[in-house]
């Protein structure tokens, strides 16, 4: 039987997703309870990644299972199992071809900046720390220039190996609610930090150091040494991971929801 | 020279505000950081305590010194020396005869409830979970009940020695913001563990497993064994503290604010 789970996480506490040996990761706590009460060893898979630090409100997850647990009763059995910092928001049995990893038509996430003078003792795990104020309009008019297909190279963290650094961007745009500056991007994936380095890039920006418009030449130039600094983990939240086919959706519409 | 500060600071990794052997607190990281900046020991003396895992959206500290540094420099100083979890907002010099204790006139608290069947990953040390509906009329009509003078012996953690156990409550409310429950009471002054067992006898309320006139019969018998059980330090913050006199308003001014 193959499961799919929806994960909540605070990722403070954790080094990022993967098992790594000698640290504590969100992947081996949830193997670790998923063993627990299936009663066998489980290997998960997730839509992807994410890094020391990074949050997510809405992983997906895949798995197979001998055991035939009712999925509400697995929710149930997980959530209890779990540290209050890990939590299953939905589980559902899913087609036995299903796979969290090569089924993701595309992902969102979040990237929120505080902007308030002195941070908020609740909010520096959860955002990046930006006293005074930022030119939101240039922001918003330089993460517009993202959106289409376009190789994404010179915004890849060093060391990643992939077949090919072009992605497809459906929504990539900043706004404000309060003291906080919001970016949400759609794709169709990520490269390594890709988010966290458009993020950097957006600041210098948003500062007036650069113009909106060397977005586009900073995607030209196709080298990571243009884009700018790599923004810190605790800001980035992954929003949800969209998945074609399926039984509720046609890949179309599923990109149309966001 | 005298000064006051108002700190926000998160309870989740302190056991409370006040100095105790062997454990970290609030006090004590604040002391600490203001003996490395003034080059003396200081004693703080703040509104009162605050329990292992309770949060303050507005504590407010006096203590003397010899030194003349100026308030702001004094501040940032203190922002960049303390940890992100505890945080100056505003700093002051004051009165020769203020005091952080003696001097407040009221306090405000806010005791946080989230309802979501699923707890967030990110509001457990934040928030009550309580899922599931709660009745906020009943609850908000019980709240009403304790305005104006009582005697609130019944809402007393044991093992605490006061002169008198009569408080006069200024606000006491409930209401809910998407599927939070906020109850908030601003009053003379506070006995021990009062606003959480308070807290637990709402929610008692809010279940209906008793009436919301109970709240005076509970108040006229004196007896701490007839209130709720003491609701959890998580989802509670001292939001803030009034004093009377000072430059900027007289005492009912102050309490004309909340």
């Amino acid at each position: 039987m193959k499961f799919k789970l929806i994960l909540a996480y605070d990722g403070s506490g954790y080094h990022g997703w993967q098992v790594q040996a000698g640290d504590n990761s969100v992947q081996e706590t949830l193997e670790r309870a998923l063993g627990k009460i299936l009663s066998h060893d489980v290997r998960v898979t997730a839509s992807g990644r994410t890094d020391t630090g990074v949050h997510a409100l809405g992983q997906v997850v895949s798995f197979g299972t001998s055991s035939s647990i009712p999925a509400e009763g697995l929710m149930k059995a997980l959530n209890s199992l779990l540290p209050p910092d890990i939590r299953v928001l939905q589980a559902s049995t899913a087609e036995p071809d299903f796979h969290a990893r090569y089924g993701a038509v595309s992902k969102t996430y979040l990237y929120v900046i505080d902007t308030e003078p002195v941070m908020s003792p609740f909010s520096y795990r959860y955002a990046l720390h930006h006293p005074g104020s930022l030119d939101l309009e240039a922001m918003d008019r330089a993460a517009g220039l993202l959106l289409g297909e376009h190789d994404f190279r010179s915004f890849m963290g060093t060391g990643s190996e992939v077949k090919t650094t072009v992605r497809r961007i459906i929504v990539s745009t900043v706004f404000a609610k309060g003291s906080k500056v919001f970016f949400v991007i759609q794709g169709s994936g990520f490269l390594r930090h890709m988010v966290r380095n458009i993020v950097g890039t957006l600041i210098q920006i948003g500062e007036g150091r650069i113009a909106p418009g060397e977005m586009t030449r900073i995607l030209e130039l196709k080298d990571r040494v243009h884009a700018g600094p790599t923004a810190p983990p605790q800001g980035l939240y992954l929003v949800s991971v969209e998945y074609g086919g399926g039984s509720n959706a046609s890949p179309e519409d599923e990109r149309g929801r966001h």
